[in-house]
Order: C-alpha cells, then sequence, then structure tokens
C-alpha cells in the first residue's frame, strides 16, 4: 500500500480516542449516526449509542474546529477586553478576545489574527496557559488559552457584522466583576486561574517571543 | 383587558433583553428567526439579524433550560468529583455533578437533586457562588454554581444510560489538575475561582441551611 493512501475514510466525525482513558470502563460505542444540520456555525450530529450500563441513548451535539482565546495584559498589569454582543444570550458580555481556528491554522496563528483583527494590537511575547472545554455535553469545540504581551497598537480590521468595543481593565476590577457576576464567559473566567497563579502565587508563564 | 390575558405569544425564544446593558449600543436586531431541529438535548434556531454596523448576519443557537453544578466539599475539605463519558468529544472527564433544571424547578431544588441522584449525597448546607455562561455564541445556556457541604452518603439513583464512577480528590490534587490539564471542562473550572476565594483569599461563601 502506498503511503500516500489515507485507508478508508472514517465515518465517525469526532475527535479520536484517547489512547489511554482513565474512564474508559465508561466508554458508550457508537452504534450509527446522522448530520443533521449544517449551517454556517452549527454542524449538528445525532448518533445512536450503547452506554455503558447497555442502555441504548441519543447524543446530538455540534462539530466544532476549536478556538483560540487570549488575554492581552499591558505593561502596567491591565488587562485588554471586548464588550460583544451575544445574540442567543440576547446581551452583551465583557469578555477576552477569542476566535475559531481556520483551516489550517495553528493556534497561535490564530490568537495572532484573533488579536490583531479584534483589537488592532500585535504582541512581542505569547505564552500558552492551557485549554479548557466549553460544553462537553454538546460540543465537540475546544478552546486554547494564550497570554499575550509586549502589545502594540496597530489598526483593528473587525469582519463585517463584528461589532466590538474595548477595554482596558485592572486585575483587581477583573476578579472584584468575576466576584460580583459580571464577568461569566467560561472562557474568560477560565483565565482567573491563571491569572490568580500569576498575581497570587509567583507562578510565571512561559513566555516566548514571536 | 382582563388580568388573565397574557398578551400576544412572544415570537423570541430567547431570554429577555437586560433593562440597563452596558453594550445596548452593539445589540443585533432580529428580523426573523425559525426553529431548525427539536431533538432529545438540542433545540436549534436559525434567526436572521441586523448588527449594530447595519450588516444582516444568521444566527444559530440551541436554547437551554439552564443548569445547576455542585462542588460537594468534605469536612476534610477534599472534593467529591465524577469521572464521566462526554461522547461528543469521545472521551471521559473528571468533574463536578451537573445537571440541567427540570420545568417548574428552581436553582437549589435542581442542585439537590442532581446530588442526589448522581452520586448519592445529601448536603446540610449549601452556598450558592455564581453564575457562568458555558457558550455565549451558540447556547441560551447558563450554569449555576453552587458549593454543598454537610454530607451525607444514601443510595445514589442513576437515570438509564448514565454511568459514572465517584471520585474524592484534595484541594492541592484539584489545582494540580487544573493545572496540568486534567482537569478542562468549563463548568468545573469556573470553581477554580471560588476555591481559591475559598482556600488563599480567607473568603467565606454564604453557608445556608436545607
Amino acid at each position: 500500500m502506498s503511503q500516500s493512501s489515507p485507508g478508508p475514510k472514517r465515518d465517525d466525525p469526532r475527535p479520536l480516542a484517547l489512547a489511554h482513558d482513565e474512564g474508559a470502563e465508561l466508554a458508550e460505542e457508537r452504534l450509527s449516526g446522522e448530520a443533521i444540520y449544517d449551517g454556517v456555525l452549527l454542524k449538528i450530529h445525532r448518533d445512536e449509542v450503547v452506554c455503558a450500563d447497555g442502555h441504548k441513548a441519543v447524543r446530538e451535539y455540534t462539530l466544532h474546529p476549536g478556538a483560540a482565546a487570549i488575554m492581552p495584559m499591558f505593561e502596567d498589569g491591565t488587562l485588554l477586553m471586548e464588550r460583544q454582543w451575544r445574540y442567543p444570550l440576547n446581551r452583551s458580555f465583557l469578555e477576552f478576545p477569542a476566535g475559531k481556528l481556520e483551516t489550517g491554522e495553528d493556534v497561535l496563528g490564530s490568537a495572532r489574527r484573533e488579536l490583531r483583527e479584534e483589537t488592532g494590537y500585535e504582541a512581542t511575547e505569547w505564552a500558552y496557559l492551557g485549554s479548557m472545554h466549553p460544553v462537553i455535553s454538546y460540543s465537540t469545540e475546544v478552546i486554547h488559552l494564550l497570554a499575550a504581551r509586549g502589545l502594540v497598537k496597530g489598526p483593528a480590521a473587525l469582519e463585517a457584522g463584528e461589532c466590538l468595543t474595548l477595554e482596558r481593565i485592572s486585575q483587581d476590577d477583573f476578579f472584584t466583576m468575576v466576584r460580583d457576576g459580571s464577568i461569566t464567559d467560561s472562557k474568560t473566567l477560565s483565565f482567573a486561574f491563571w491569572l490568580n497563579e500569576m498575581a497570587y502565587k509567583g507562578w510565571t508563564p512561559n513566555w516566548q517571543s514571536s
């Protein structure tokens, strides 16, 4: 068989299984599946499965290419945030910049592009903090969390229909707004952990020039 | 008009707008909308909107009734967690107990039920910590975050097809697993903020007996 042969096409659109999964005895087996809706953003699948206890069940989920979220930090410690309208919840949210990975784009490339397009800023140093899964019950989405510093302002390049305002927030105000419920977006909340590590536990991210 | 008249049925299935929204100038106006898919879990809608910059766009999202998540804390400070198979991501996750609000159920009622059904534990004291929105770009879901203590073990009552294992984790191990990427579920990560407030910043939740 030639090296260019990809073998039979995999029918299952979900991520590949982990080589070692601590919960392998809980695994659900896929019996069949179909694409239900192929929209602009949502790619809905409906699968029939057998659960670990032998019961059959239906699992519905959306396929997502993954995303990168960025915590941009100025030299004085303040944070660059955005306010955006989030239509499903019929309100605006204060959040860190983020966006979907585009085809062929790596995480850092996506983060640089999103930061530049949404805020106009370029960063001279980047650190990968970790990842999070916003909604493990009905999406394949993973969000990569990066910090950016060495911020230099250029022109933003918002896409049509992408409207937002920028806000510069002190770390104290950030924590206050998490406490009082003014910040509730999950990707933005995830950064609170890493900011605590830096601000209160003496941890330094692995900053890399780029 | 009699008091029992509810007025015209609201066509828009999303949450009502906030009385005072700091980002009101960013609002997107709904032009039309339709239900695309009414599944077991997912209730997909597709709306056409006008953005604040005048561009038209399509917004797709799922309607969600909201959920409650519980951080159960033993007297020695250890935390009760679950490992569950999460089919969309084809792997298991270590997470705190959680579940959807059922019709007519309040947040505390839902939290008590989910904790009992999934783990068998009842709690004598509860504290409301805050809320989070897991996926503001394509779901109306809000997750209410509660802490529970005074844990008393009874029998679990898992639903058919609901398979999980329980794990008792020290707070140090919890933070270590967030740091090393073993915990990435967004609702579970959200509790890291509140646990930091308790463990390192001397904050005490508003515990209430129930």
